[in-house]
């Protein structure tokens, strides 16, 4: 049996063919009044009709796939994000495909380079670093892309993050109000945007609420993970640093001292609060549980697909920068300090 | 200026253009002789070539993508499986499509069908329930396939998944070991491989460590969740089972453990001890930390893409079915029961 033709959806629906590919395609359904959209989608799904987005692809240049770039997906932070993507993409007709680069800029670049020729319409990335010769390519070549989680320096790029600023002041402010005056910022690379703007927003925030503002008492990981954040900790703690509290640069950051606070002996949270940065799951069940910046990273997913769906029907819109609001989850990690 | 032309890279390769087509197509290199596919794959680069994946896919049938089937991403189970595939299917020239089922039948029908209009080569499925009436339609029409951490009854497809009656064997000798006698197992859905292979392994293990074999001892839980494993534990305790291990289904199923014993001001391990199964991230970290079966997910997903690179290559290679084995970690959440 010959499976339904364009044609067939067309006949059943009393439209003209054009009308009824216009009213499949979920790029120039617009184009057609709504109610005789509607008919074509029944009868296409009364017939069983099933396009070939690979030849619609090679038509119209639509291959109907988006690209989602990330360092790497058993980081805690992505899942969540990539599903936010999803449950927007996939109700629009479009399928995701996902490529971890490890952060590493070579892989980044064959990835990106097979999601191209791929013909991806777009490109949903959170591997930017502020200064990132490769997506100013991209974007020069007028590529639709959005970034999440990051932004990026001088590049009109839309992107989607949460509010670092509010955050980290909503962290400082929690231990300020507990009585705490000597904090340790375990601040994230550098070479990101995250990392600058929490960075940024903790100098603010302690000078706000009047805290012991030497230089030493921020100090910077390597990485977005457990290991920079053990190295770190213990880094401030053998220069001779007095610290009551940590604002760690993530979550994972956080759980680096929790493994330096095991080794050294350290009560947390009677002797070291720790405030972590992303809520990432579960935790809660920690050991203690951790106080944490939450971030609506579902929602994040979400915006920024539909900030790419909207550069690639709308391409001389002007890029934005969307910032979603924070939380704070106050749990066991932060109590008042020592009297 | 004009890109690269196959017809480019052959001369400067210095062979037909039929060999650097087969030499740069995955699919047909080793129909090439080694040291000539390195020349052409040498010239490729050089030149800067880029294959056109959807043309190819018009002409041979080959999209260069894999469809990945799975419940839903968030759960911490599936970004490593989804790495360990990636890490396969890239460098052999494939990316992979990701889907979220939510396991709905209607939503996962409509994923599938969605892959399939995008011409994916082959499915990866982490969704199968014993009885998938979808599943045995889709092999009928020899839809390349293979299960991963489950496997399906009567149906002659290749799977990959952890040996369950190994694991289950270990967290109850490690008990057995310690002193219990009165274990409970929290069981997980009965409609999976996974729920059912380690129900009958615990009901073994129980026999051949001559514990309590009460039928009382085994609870069935309505999801692989830390709701449904709560609720579980307390229709137990509620029936005045008495209890003094845990061998819960899954990591998600002992979380929900730890709910109830905060709950009931139960202290894990000294009134109850409890064993997880899959070593999700950060069980280290928690209070206490938990004892568990851990998996070696990424090695289930890269065996999984193997096999499936496999049967898209040779078909008629009758399935097979892959078991890796589990490792016991043992943490703080296990103990001697009172004396």
């Amino acid at each position: 049996m010959q499976p339904p033709t364009l044609r067939d959806v067309a006949n059943a629906a009393g439209v003209h063919t054009a009308t009824a590919s216009r009213a499949l395609n979920p790029e120039s359904r617009n184009l057609v009044n709504p109610d005789t959209a509607r008919r074509v989608l029944r009868a296409a799904q009364a017939l069983g009709y099933r396009p070939n987005p690979i030849a619609r692809g090679l038509k119209t240049a639509k291959s109907g796939t988006v690209g989602l770039v990330i360092p790497d997906l058993t980081n805690p932070l992505f899942p969540p994000i990539v599903r936010g993507i999803e449950d927007v993409l996939a109700p629009a007709g479009y399928s995701t495909l996902i490529v971890n680069t490890d952060n590493q800029p070579d892989r980044e670049k064959s990835q990106i380079a097979s999601l191209r020729s791929r013909q991806a319409e777009g490109l949903i990335i959170a591997t930017a670093l502020l200064d990132h010769p490769l997506l100013r390519e991209l974007h020069d070549q007028r590529v639709p892309m959005v970034l999440v989680n990051r932004r990026t320096e001088d590049l009109g790029v839309g992107s989607v993050a949460a509010d670092d600023a509010m955050g980290v002041g909503l962290a400082v402010k929690h231990l300020a109000d507990l009585g705490h005056r000597r904090l340790l910022h375990l601040a994230g690379p550098q070479t990101t945007s995250t990392g600058v703007d929490r960075l940024l927003a903790f100098r603010e925030a302690v000078r706000r609420y009047d805290l012991d503002a030497d230089p030493a008492r921020i100090v910077v990981c390597d990485s977005w993970t457990e290991e920079a954040g053990a190295v770190a900790l213990r880094s401030a703690l053998d220069a001779g640093l007095d610290i009551t509290a940590v604002v760690a640069g993530n979550d994972l950051i956080a759980l680096g001292c929790y493994d330096v606070f095991a080794e050294r002996n350290i009560a947390c949270p009677t002797d070291i609060s720790v405030v972590g940065f992303n809520g990432m799951p579960f935790l809660d069940k920690l050991r203690p549980p951790l106080t944490t910046v939450a971030v609506p990273h579902h929602a994040l997913g979400q915006e920024a697909a539909r900030m790419l769906l909207d550069a690639i029907t709308s391409p001389d819109r002007p890029p934005r920068s969307v910032l979603l609001p924070p939380s704070l989850t106050v749990r066991g990690s932060t109590t008042a300090p020592h009297p």
